[in-house]
């Protein structure tokens, strides 16, 4: 038995779904789209101490590779079907398997998804996750529909995975880079938040689909709140005002962290999938309901204007931005 | 501008498809299915020094990563249409990327591919690639499907990768692992054309189409033949008795190897791409000439039989197995 033998026998447990023609086991899996849908398809790699440590529990890695790769289907209002998995496995430890199998079953079924085919080989542990996710022909949610006048929304708490990578770069003490030694005075409770965070993100699937026919642009946050908001700006060829007082996350980060540190991980931190999405004003009240049903926070944190990205604090100064990323607030 | 840029460049100049809704640059790529048609779906993953020699030409390399992906679908009978590509690279080398994007982008439009997404990140070079293809609904080519009394029949020439391994690996005197000395016997076109099998493998799309409603399994050699004939034989529950004599390659080889080495290239030297299928004996005379059509060369190697897998020679006798692989022919 291989490894994929191993994750297949995990995964054949899996609920019959009768869009799925031919599972793993030949040279590729075939699928039935349903009619008038559209196939939204996306893929990430994940690498061994540069997307995890070595250490990670095997059943918050399995959480996670699937995980963020949920994310973009939610950022595109998509509902996610089928995942591939392609893995290369050090070598065969079953007992760790079989904890990553386990989870990676429970998070499958979780996220509604089939792992439908992929592949294993020998190597230092990576990842590669493709997964297909259908909307409604015609929707979807893109980058590019931002329009000047827009509210700029996100979900959920900005800023606490980035927290939670600090605090794992203070335990582990490395020579190379050594995490924010003033996290030591953030409190037990805080701090599991933000390792949980890092570990386990929530994509956030229901709100993204809710979204559908009112946000105007949508994506999950990945590489840090401000640089995937000039993803946003750049596709949609338009500007921002962000109001930095109004992004949501652990009050106690700003006793902790200098304010240099909390823009870090608030501003630039990623790994959060958290959705960021642009609706017109009118919609306020709408996606504060839509928000509720589905049991996320939503805050409203800018403004799509003309042109230029302006980060403004609460007596409205503008922070200036140096090379090394944000610098300090002027008027 | 990253390498995920670098090669969206040279990829959107790939001619306009109508079924590709949306394209590299936002979180998926969205793609609609035609009606009435299944989706078939396969990715592989390679990795340096594992899959292929890092000072592969990068034209070679980007033409290998797509063509073994592409013969997955020839094996299913499929239509290749949709790509999304993983990298992960060690530096951005512009030269290199370059001749790598070039050569992707001749090979996707070669096998009428578009590549439509993907992800690069920082690290050893690895490669995934998922690729999606069609068939007509409710039809494809499986492994499944062989039947006793089928024939036997395969494409191209099986072992002339195996052998351009065993020559890089003579020029490239690792300690590790040393080629079979013996080839520097072999003709300098011989040579040739066994380095041309194992760096530009010829996917066998339109044969693979062209026996869609003609074959009862079919696979793609990419393990060595005979432990691809073993995923036919069980997927199908049936047995084979495989003629040495008519599996086809290269004369010379039988000159110049010994017999075990010659077993070990030929029936186990994988990395082939030709395509392995089963069929009723009355389309002999329909098989030969649709491969004709197809410009490929197809032989007859063997029949399916109840049970067992039995690999004779031309004098009748049976070759034994032993733990290290094949051993000698007996009564």
């Amino acid at each position: 038995m291989n490894e994929f033998d191993f994750i297949r026998h995990y995964l054949q447990k899996q609920l019959h779904d009768p869009s799925i023609v031919l599972g793993i086991g030949d040279d590729a899996a075939v699928v039935r789209p349903e009619q008038g849908k559209d196939l939204h398809i996306s893929k990430d790699m994940l690498l061994v101490n540069r997307h995890f440590f070595d250490d990670m529990p095997p059943e918050d890695l399995a959480h996670k590779i699937l995980a963020v790769n949920v994310s973009d289907m939610a950022a595109m209002g998509a509902t996610p079907k089928w995942v591939l998995l392609g893995a290369a496995l050090p070598q065969l430890d079953s007992a760790w398997l079989e904890r990553f199998c386990q989870s990676l079953f429970h998070t499958a079924q979780q996220f509604g998804v089939s792992l439908i085919g992929g592949d294993t080989t020998r190597g230092e542990l990576a990842f590669s996750v493709t997964i297909m996710g259908e909307t409604p022909q015609g929707l979807g949610l893109r980058r590019s529909g931002a329009k000047v006048g827009d509210d700029i929304w996100v979900s959920g708490q900005i800023g606490l995975a980035a927290v939670g990578l600090q605090l794992q770069l203070l335990q582990k003490k490395l020579p190379e880079k050594r995490g924010f030694s003033e996290l030591t005075a953030l409190s037990a409770h805080s701090q599991q938040a933000c390792l949980q965070a890092l570990a386990r993100p929530e994509p956030r699937l229901a709100l993204g689909q809710a979204l559908l026919k009112i946000a105007h642009a949508a994506q999950d946050i990945s590489d840090g709140l401000v640089q995937d908001l000039e993803h946003i700006l750049r596709a949609s060829n338009v500007g921002a005002e962000l109001w930095e007082h109004a992004i949501p996350t652990l009050p106690e980060l700003q006793q902790v962290l200098t304010p240099q540190q909390w823009r870090q991980c608030v501003l630039a931190g990623g790994d959060d999938y958290e959705l960021l999405f642009t609706a017109a004003p009118q919609h306020r009240d709408d996606i504060r309901l839509l928000a509720q049903n589905c049991g996320t926070r939503v805050s409203r944190i800018g403004q799509i204007t003309q042109q230029d990205l302006k980060i403004v604090n609460q007596h409205g100064q503008t922070l200036e931005l140096n090379q090394k990323g944000f610098d300090h607030f002027a008027h």
